[in-house]
């Protein structure tokens, strides 16, 4: 089965705006094009051949009696399978951490539910020198040793992902033979769930791989579409900028509300994606720009966020994800002699659920709030895959409409270098 | 140790402006007393008599023998204590699920993890009869009916918590003889983590309530006193409030960033509070209001949203904890051959961590952001305490500078209704 990611927008925009114009919507498809088509920019081709996956396979046949894996990295090189591995793990006889934190406590608990024989610590980092994962690759290591691996059996436990040719780790790999797997030179890692970044923790989840690269690929041909109506990229771009430049008040805030408990990661890989990206200074005007990305998930929110989403000011578009079919089901009838148990007795807990996204859409049309509404047969590999390339596809071309670069990440610059000065002054 | 929760503001409030001006604050300390005074709220007054704290332990007893502990409610019902079981467990014999949404695959997950006899259900539902609440209940008891429990054993699996009068739950709780927990009338779901809501799963994960409540009590002076420049409740509301009525461009999102793993799901429990309570449509001019509450954590976020709240609008008020001291630490020197590596080997991961914390305040300093720079001794109950009871406090005096009722939820009834419709439908 392909993927099947359908949209409907209810929103206040403007559909008879220059922003839907045919001609305004392929000159924003060009751009998008000319973005992915360049030799700088990866994530969007990165499906199209079989290195990557070939290599995670390979690597993973090598360690896959490991029954612990932990991924040692922090932001794309921790969101991005955790949401994976979230939303699609099958096999329960491997448990999965992640050292995504400088936090000793959180380390501390983290390090005593590892038996060190069965551990393999996935060492990410593009660069090979982000400060964070270097850290905890050392105590890691330092762990290990003190828990009985010799310096020679470290090997067994460590894989490394980092950039075919430069940086500390792609060297010490080399130096050390410590198996190395690659982050292609132009993917970022906000945009690298797709490649070994993601590939090698999917696999030692259960999840097919195979069906991650070919839902991305089933997606292509609605991204690229001219006709512009039936483009869900295009369409969904136009939404949320006419929404911003012209929305009163202003639409800068992007909610992500799937519908799954499972996918409740995905919106956190989705804030940094679209967080990291957009949030800039604009270098024509020195602006400071950014839409806002809000993670959410029902129906858990709706005892949460959704009162502040439906009474609230106008300054959001939701896009709620709905999953139309599950693997499983329960009854609600029940011998409980209580009426609202009764109430509900007919149905079964996916009707319940079905009936609350209905309802809260209902509900949010009938306040005239702003409204993508994302759907899926069912949460697989397939359309986990279409889903990334398709969030990928709308940051980039976002980045255009606000006219800054969503590929780099100048603002935590400052940050690093005051810590720096910090740290020396400790010394 | 008593609790020490203290503040830094750096934020480009006008202190000379009418908000800070001694009389103004006044007022609104006046307000805020009449708030917490009246018969219908009573977080404020929770800490200060022990009949929770005792029944509470009562029923700890009654059940202690469970080895897991699994929550049953929604909103309130549950993010209350998942912070506290997040952010201070100690019993790690004890394990705790949450059955928190109507996912039927998360809710089959949970479920294969449970063995029955071991198995306590707390089920949380101030009315009585919320339906997502309901609906799990129902699974559960058929599960444990399914898995050899008998009718008569059922009542060994099940401790309700409930309105002390009236509802659904309280009804069958007398008629069929379960155990039951109070949650008083006047104690809302997201104001009710130091109610029996949250002091029943804190006993279960070997948290003292004792400290809790000590800790509530020990802020309550720097709440009310009269001395408005050492108020950290006055002072930080003027500064959010001051910032959102005159700053260009408004500021209308509050983010609360701990900077701990532990502390991630305090931020959930934040914006269920802050979301819920704030985002109103104010009846006096149906203007629909909010600040909307972003949750974050440290030092993970900045290599994710950091980079939106530096470059990106300044349309944000960050609230920034910080922990001083941790009870474990790891060096960081380690035989690993690679340059970045040798650099943090002089130093432990706290020290990485404070380094990471002065120099993102110090960046957001440079960009003239907007900070709350709050900070705590250590992660402990009385902390966490002190906490709770701060942010209800922060959340109830919002309420007054815009104007709406901090303490209700119109907006989740159309909803519902719309989806009850749907369900009969199906039928």
């Amino acid at each position: 089965m392909k993927a099947d990611l359908e949209f409907k927008y209810h929103t206040q925009a403007n559909k008879n705006h220059e922003s839907f114009k045919k001609e305004t919507l392929l000159e924003y498809l060009g751009r998008f094009k000319k973005i992915i088509e360049s030799e700088s920019v990866g994530f969007f081709r990165l499906s199209e051949d079989t290195t990557q996956l070939k290599a995670a396979k390979k690597m993973f046949e090598k360690f896959k009696h490991k029954k612990h894996f932990v991924q040692v990295g922090i932001g794309g090189s921790a969101l991005g399978p955790q949401a994976l591995i979230d939303a699609l793990k099958s096999d329960k006889k491997v448990k999965f951490s992640f050292m995504d934190n400088t936090d000793s406590e959180y380390i501390a608990d983290l390090l005593d539910e590892v038996n060190p024989q069965e551990a393999l610590f996935y060492i990410v980092s593009k660069s090979g020198g982000t400060a964070e994962t270097v850290a905890n690759f050392s105590i890691a290591r330092n762990f290990l040793k003190k828990n009985g691996i010799k310096e020679e059996g470290l090997k067994d436990h460590f894989v490394f992902c980092t950039d075919p040719n430069s940086g500390h780790l792609r060297e010490l790999a080399r130096k050390e033979g410590f198996a190395c797997l690659e982050v292609p030179s132009n993917i970022g890692g906000r945009f690298s769930v797709l490649s070994n970044v993601g590939l090698l923790p999917a696999l030692f989840a259960g999840i097919s791989i195979d069906d991650l690269y070919a839902g991305a690929n089933d997606i292509k041909e609605s991204l690229l579409t001219e006709d512009v109506e039936e483009n869900i990229l295009l369409q969904s771009a136009a939404h949320i900028a006419d929404l911003y430049r012209t929305a009163q008040p202003a639409v800068n805030q992007t909610v992500f509300m799937p519908y799954s408990s499972r996918l409740k990661t995905l919106s956190h890989w989705f804030v940094q994606l679209w967080g990291e990206s957009l949030g800039k200074i604009r270098s024509i005007d020195s602006a400071n720009v950014g839409l806002t990305p809000i993670p959410a998930y029902g129906a858990t929110d709706q005892h949460s966020q959704m009162q502040l989403f439906m009474e609230g000011p106008s300054d959001k578009i939701l896009m709620i994800l709905e999953i139309k079919n599950r693997k499983t089901d329960f009854e609600l009838d029940s011998s409980l002699g209580m009426e609202p148990a009764q109430k509900l007795s007919p149905y079964t807990l996916n009707q319940l659920l079905e009936a609350q996204i209905n309802g809260t859409l209902q509900a949010l049309k009938a306040q005239k709030k702003h409204v993508i509404h994302m759907s899926i047969s069912e949460n697989n590999a397939r359309n986990m895959g279409a889903m990334a390339l398709f969030f990928e596809s709308l940051t980039a071309l976002m980045g255009e409409y606000l006219d800054i670069d969503p590929f780099n990440q100048p603002g935590v610059e400052l940050g690093k270098k005051y810590a720096y000065e910090y740290l020396k002054n400790l010394s």
